[in-house]
């Protein structure tokens, strides 16, 4: 007898009390569901970054397990809670596209819009659903009750956008979607847009402000000391690194900043 | 046979060796007592801080819950060790004031000054008195030892005197409590002195620094633009909010400052 | 019957979604294994200080736990990935000497290179290697595979040479190894080469860049107010700390300063 997983994803810091609260209502529903801290430390109210957070780890836990996602700047308002239900998992989020690039990934079967509320913590806070109305719910689905108990099939949830890379005259115009806790600097770029580009393009390179990347490598340590290259990312993002240092700080480089990829010789 | 829940609350930050010593001590009593993180990023020494992290998350965890709370200033002289018996659960902390808050909502029916040195791990360590004092207490006590044999009853236990607003010439005179991660701007008034003068004066405002907050909402998304609204938060306080956007930056406000609640139309 | 423990220690932060792809490939082995957050804050690529964490907070654990230590600045690179066994616990690791001081409390009766590819995540990433390498073949471990199995034993790992201090002209140099969340300056005198040079010298002092510590204490509430005082921390090494108060920010020292330990009166 496995105990159930749930998985925590929130924007809420780990200064405040508002995980421990989340934690209790969740136990206080069923003390021997195993929770398991994602991250708690989203960007506040980033529902993209919580999106890049849930589609990077959620698919790599076994089968049953709930996952639990709070970037949820409309807390309060009409805005619907959800249950999605793919082959593998369970997911409970707000309605605002915070689970579009686990969709990708792990396409839903069926999607509700919770109603029942007779699984709510009452009476419930409007400020702080994730104590009275998200982790209770999550913590039901977690118990074993069905999906379709806790409200109606919904087709018209919300999806994110993921900026993708436009091409215009030849190059291919992208942006820094992340930078991570290493400072590299992750790509709106995929594996994928890379590959063709190079298909194209035997001779291409990447332009971030005013330095170029020419050196593809497999890992970070590949790089010379100082010295600017790309990969691939765990996450199928390309990124541009420094060997063990802050490629951010090296190459000056932030969030949302433009990075093209281009012929190397120029265009004709 | 449910595992017995012990949760944790310090100030230990995550960037040390801190918590995981903390761990081992507990588990190394018992391997299957689950351990739950509530925060370990409470401000270093702030026993005010600490106070309001377990008031705000340690009443909803279920029935028979060890909470154990460790921000500690005094560590290694002779402050006491406390072991206090609730209605519903039962927590070890410090004797500094770091349980004021949980007593309101949840008041001890007993509380113990332990004693007894058999709990403890030995050599003690005078600057590290969660691993070899609190922890094992807290650890013995989750697997079942009974209250009593920890300590005598003790009846003059320190309690914090939290901040409460003051009335002057028809003005209540109130401080920023916390700012919290999302820059909410938490006060130290309560939903109960909100409600009370409101009934004296119908037109009210909050006034902090040179901005003034007119409007009363019930959840954050209820703000327009870089408006400055004010909501009953989570834990009971009034608080000031901007939607979406750090508050306490928008209206460069600090903790400590000065919320004044006034009547809109000035005083007569 | 017990769960099996396996703490986890990383340098990936708490924002990414390194760490919950992590536990999501341990779990993905058996649901049943308990985890146990450490740190995941340790310094980016700072083996040094990964190999602290896990000498602090490692042997305090119940016999048999697994830990997993993940600071691996060469991640993708032929460097190996080892499984020690000590008397109580075992370890997984990068072979970069994170494991250095451990091996110290603990010293390993036996160090596997690991080389059973059958235990990894299949395709392996070679830029998470914590996700598909050394994850699973430490959830493997937690759950009962035998050491010998994963494979081949190894004598010429790396060892970090831990900064001594050294004597010259009477004085004993020093440096700090480690400013702590509350803002203690952790040196590395460790307490046995302090005691050596009390014996020789009852009067003595520490300097560090213009200041000088004469005063020993047994914990930090000891120190007066802004005073600044020494005393040897949990982990054996002399500290310097001023009583509630960042003795960083107060003594304005950073991590690699000087510290020197020498007679009081001067040298003859």
């Amino acid at each position: 007898m496995l105990r159930p997983l749930l998985t925590l994803i929130t924007d809420f810091g780990t200064r405040e009390y508002y995980v421990g609260a989340l934690k209790g209502s969740i136990l206080e529903v069923h003390p021997d569901i195993e929770l398991v801290d994602l991250s708690h430390e989203v960007s506040s109210h980033d529902v993209l970054a919580g999106a890049l957070t849930a589609a990077g780890s959620c698919p790599w836990f076994p089968p049953r397990t709930v996952h639990l996602i709070v970037v949820d700047p409309g807390v309060g308002s009409e805005r619907r809670v959800l249950i999605a239900a793919t082959d593998r998992h369970r997911y409970v989020a707000p309605d605002n596209g915070v689970l579009s690039l686990v969709f990708r990934q792990d396409p839903p079967s069926r999607v509700i819009a919770v109603e029942a509320e007779h699984y709510y913590r009452h009476p419930v806070c409007p400020t702080f659903h994730a104590r009275d109305i998200l982790g209770p719910v999550a913590a039901w689905l977690a118990k074993g009750i069905a999906v379709e108990n806790f409200g109606s099939e919904v087709s018209d949830y919300k999806l994110l956008t993921l900026p993708s890379p436009v091409e215009e005259s030849g190059r291919l115009h992208g942006r820094v979607l992340h930078i991570d806790k290493f400072g590299n600097i992750i790509t709106t770029f995929t594996q994928r847009e890379l590959d063709e580009f190079r298909t194209r393009h035997p001779q291409w390179r990447l332009r971030i402000g005013n330095k170029t990347i020419e050196r593809l490598v497999q890992y970070y340590s590949q790089g010379a000391e100082g010295e600017a290259i790309a990969l691939t990312g765990s996450s199928g993002f390309l990124e541009i690194a420094v060997a063990r240092r802050p490629a951010s700080q090296v190459l000056q480089v932030s969030r949302g900043m433009s990075v093209v990829l281009e012929p190397a010789g120029g265009l004709a």
